[in-house]
């Protein structure tokens, strides 16, 4: 493990190594997506397509592809759950677009402000539905064990948020319990039945499927902080989205707990969103005076540590030290 | 066949002895139903169970049972995949009614209405893959595949619907494509599934697909007669919602094919949908002049003919008599 983790210590964090190995294995499975998005009705293809071409990165697949090859996958039966993976993972988007009313996802117009909110749920349904097709298609019950209890498990964690979600008095461990079944599941469900796909050992299953799960994390507390410390156009949204939204996450927890004396701004903002032009900048110096974005990037960084430190008894290699790689870049990522 | 036919057509329809035979292992499958819509999420429970508890007849699992029972079936694997059906259906009346901003459902006010849309998008999310869950848990990975295709299917009848309900010029053939679609998929994979999971042979599943199916179209035909001809408070629903919706449904097309000199009247009603408190009156007028419903179930008793005919080759006995008593009932039920 220590030396899987100084390995890349010294390295700049990078996908670039994991994304040339997975090439040929990421190239099959953008086309089992092109062709499992194709459908009679016209609207299914166009606006599937609008959202899986807004993506570059595709993280959850190829965190399904490199599992499966760590594990020591000689064959394809990875390459279907992964765009499954994808599929899933586009499904809750669509959904959660329309539930947050968000404008922008991926750098693009929303999807339900193209083709209207009812599109969106129902080709949302279209794309849930066929990653089942493609998980029956890869034949393994067990992964499709892993899959559906993840699907379900963000289902709860999504409507937890939404009913939790404008709560100033809601505690950093029931936010982490949000984020770990919204985001952190599928992460681990990626990984976990990309490995038992592979025929892995059971220790190597919980291994790569807790690997998931800590990326998972981190990927999403780097996602809360870039809402506020983002400074670039690269981000895919709008900064700023959450606090108008006023979604307690884990920044605006912290500078929340940390600025008992400005309690009545943060209910005039956060509780009631009643909001004015200067709002988020004050939020933002608030953030930068008590420190709450880079308390929130730290915790980041121990979940990628975890995360590393799970790889630890699995084959040193090209795939165990891009998934290395993979958990420095969730948290140092700038977008 | 003509046995079966001749058994049941001395009596009126009703679902009596089929519910009293498979009320065993109906009340299985409620169990099954009241323990996987659990969930430690409170509005999750109590979203489902509005919904769930408005379902007096549950047809769609109950057609899962029989299919399974009359295909031989000894064990109960066949709970799971009832319970499953129920939940896909229940997911897609949340989903259903949020793109239609429907206000009744099952005789309650719409959950939309009570928990707001992003909930009853979020619980629909859940339901459906519960459902999944419950699939795994039956283990047949071909009651998954049968399962997954309807759910991918339905999905894109709702999307074909959405794009072209409004369309004056909806031909019959896309019409029955449609309700194919969203409404028989279901019926036939309940059916299919049911007797997959009983080990029945390659024609044993095809007639139960093919019965399953029929019965499917058969209901919508009448779901579609008795949104005009409705006269209970029993509908669940109310009257007249789908002209309101102007949603092009085979009484409305046939009475507008059967009235080119009030086109008019239609772009205006159907198209336009700009409707005044007298035009569903009048619409109900020109469907009784021109028999528009009564074509409507007569096509309905035409499926429901060819349902029971796709028994033919099925073993006689209590489970056959009750799915011919099922077909009969589809066509002619008054709510």
């Amino acid at each position: 493990m220590d030396a899987a983790r100084t390995a890349v210590a010294e390295k700049p964090p990078s996908l670039d190594a994991l994304i040339a190995l997975a090439a040929p294995d990421m190239a099959a499975v953008d086309g089992l997506i092109r062709q499992h998005m194709d459908s009679p009705v016209p609207v299914i293809p166009a606006l599937a397509d609008h959202l899986i071409a807004g993506s570059a990165k595709r993280l959850r697949p190829l965190l399904t592809v490199a599992a499966a090859r760590l594990a020591g996958a000689r064959d394809d039966a990875c390459l279907k759950l992964a765009a499954a993976v994808e599929f899933i993972h586009t499904a809750t988007l669509l959904h959660d677009d329309v539930v947050d009313s968000s404008e922008l996802r991926r750098g693009r117009v929303a999807a339900h402000l193209i083709w209207g909110a009812p599109s969106s749920v129902l080709v949302g349904d279209f794309l849930f539905a066929r990653a089942f097709e493609l998980m029956v298609g890869a034949g393994s019950m067990p992964a499709l064990e892993i899959l559906a209890r993840a699907s379900r498990v963000i289902a709860e964690g999504e409507v937890l948020q939404l009913t939790r979600a404008h709560d100033l008095d809601l505690s950093e461990e029931l936010y982490l319990e949000i984020i770990k079944a919204k985001t952190a599941e599928l992460f681990a469900a990626a990984a976990e039945s990309g490995a038992v796909s592979a025929g892995a050992s059971t220790e190597g299953r919980r291994a790569l499927r807790r690997y998931g799960q800590d990326v998972g994390i981190a990927f999403q507390l780097v996602d809360d902080a870039l809402d506020y410390s983002g400074e670039s156009a690269g981000l895919g949204k709008n900064p700023g989205d959450d606090f108008r939204e006023g979604k307690a996450t884990l920044p605006l927890l912290t500078v929340m707990a940390r600025t008992p004396n400005e309690r009545e701004f943060w209910i005039r903002t956060v509780d009631r969103r009643e909001q004015t032009g200067a709002d988020f900048e004050r939020t933002r110096e608030l953030m930068r005076q008590t420190g709450a974005v880079d308390s929130t990037l730290d915790l980041a960084a121990r979940y990628a540590e975890s995360a590393k430190a799970a790889l630890a008894d699995l084959p040193a290699g090209p795939w165990r030290t891009g998934l290395v790689e993979l958990a420095d870049f969730a948290v140092r990522r700038r977008a």
